[in-house]
């Protein structure tokens, strides 16, 4: 039996990083904001997956108005975050009814390829997790308790997102209390000491935060 | 007494992984060679500075016509590489005098600001060593022998050029046997014993090394 598919959307942004009142999730990327391209991306992967759709409350009522100015019709499930992105995560996952599959997904990373988003879903149905990696360009350095030192670049990935989940090990998972070092969805399940099995990202899948990135993804996009 | 000023700039691309046979460092961003733009932009932060660049011995010929055609005037000292680019700043240090401090630098990171050039070669005449590090914007995971793990983020930073070192030092760093723990300059320098001092570089310093950098780059000196 297929598990349905959810995309837990998750898009928190305030607008502070990119010296803007708006917050990033909404800002205007060829004509509509990043978050309806990120949905889009989901939608078009699989046209039955479920569109969960993680806002700060404050900003569900702009969001509604934004969706009816650009005729955005896609179906996706609202539900209001938390002060934190593992709080807004675990109210998202109130909403996801198991068996299933969940894909928690950066809202402000439109970019995200049908390749990515399938890859992912895949190796999440054979090893109930899965999430995106690409390598790193540029060397990296470990900052130490008494200095710094190199550190071997071949033996780190950077981690993109969705990251997908059986939905009841991602559950579970969220119901530890919060730690300092749950820095994606990943590490929050590996702290219940399963495997996280490792997919192929694209590196165009980029986390728009700054104005730079922005200017990237529009460019990527016109391509 | 203040050291005299080396940029010692590395420029050992084929070209492969652009999909052209023009070498990366050859390629033209906004209207002259990418190459021109890195020389520059050590010129502009101290016309006093001495500019060496290693370029492969094949390409030489070429990089000489380019700088007729762009009637590029800038006195720079050119040295023939070796296989790898470890070899290729060995060759360079060759026609290095010392007391004086060098800054290595990537022929393909034409964005380099004069605030991060500065910066480094401040904290080297203090300290020996200085490199340029941004914070990493993506999660990482650490590739183990039985799997991956979730490692702290903000315990890693992202590792740009230039890096600048006292020369002398430099020279004996390079006198060792390679390594292939060696990814930067600062790993053969630290493999010394020597303690390596961060400094903060900027974030538009990208190296370019795929079409879509290029296309960012562009963007990037439009602004």
């Amino acid at each position: 039996m297929t598990k349905p598919k959810i995309a837990l959307i998750v898009a928190g942004g305030k607008g502070e990083r990119m010296n803007t009142d708006i917050p990033k999730q909404f800002i205007d990327l060829q004509g509509k904001p990043i978050l309806m391209h990120t949905l889009e991306a989901f939608h078009r992967y699989d046209n039955f997956i479920q569109l969960v759709l993680v806002l700060p409350e404050s900003q569900i009522g702009f969001w509604n108005n934004l969706c009816k100015k650009h005729a955005f019709t896609l179906p996706h499930h609202i539900v209001a975050g938390g002060e934190t992105r593992f709080q807004s995560v675990k109210k998202g996952l109130e909403v996801v009814k198991t068996p299933s599959l969940v894909a928690v997904h950066d809202g402000v990373r439109p970019l995200v390829s049908n390749g990515t988003i399938a890859r992912c879903f895949d190796a999440a149905a054979k090893f109930d997790t899965a999430i995106p990696v690409v390598d790193l360009v540029d060397s990296i350095r470990q900052i130490t308790h008494n200095g710094n030192i190199s550190v071997y670049r071949n033996a780190y990935k950077l981690v993109q997102t969705p990251q997908v989940f059986d939905a009841e090990l991602l559950k579970k998972a969220y119901k530890q209390e919060f730690s300092t070092l749950f820095t994606d969805d990943a590490s929050v399940v590996e702290n219940l000491g399963a495997t996280i099995h490792l997919t192929d990202g694209n590196r165009e899948n980029i986390k728009i935060t700054t104005e730079m990135d922005l200017r990237m993804a529009e460019l990527l996009l016109t391509k």
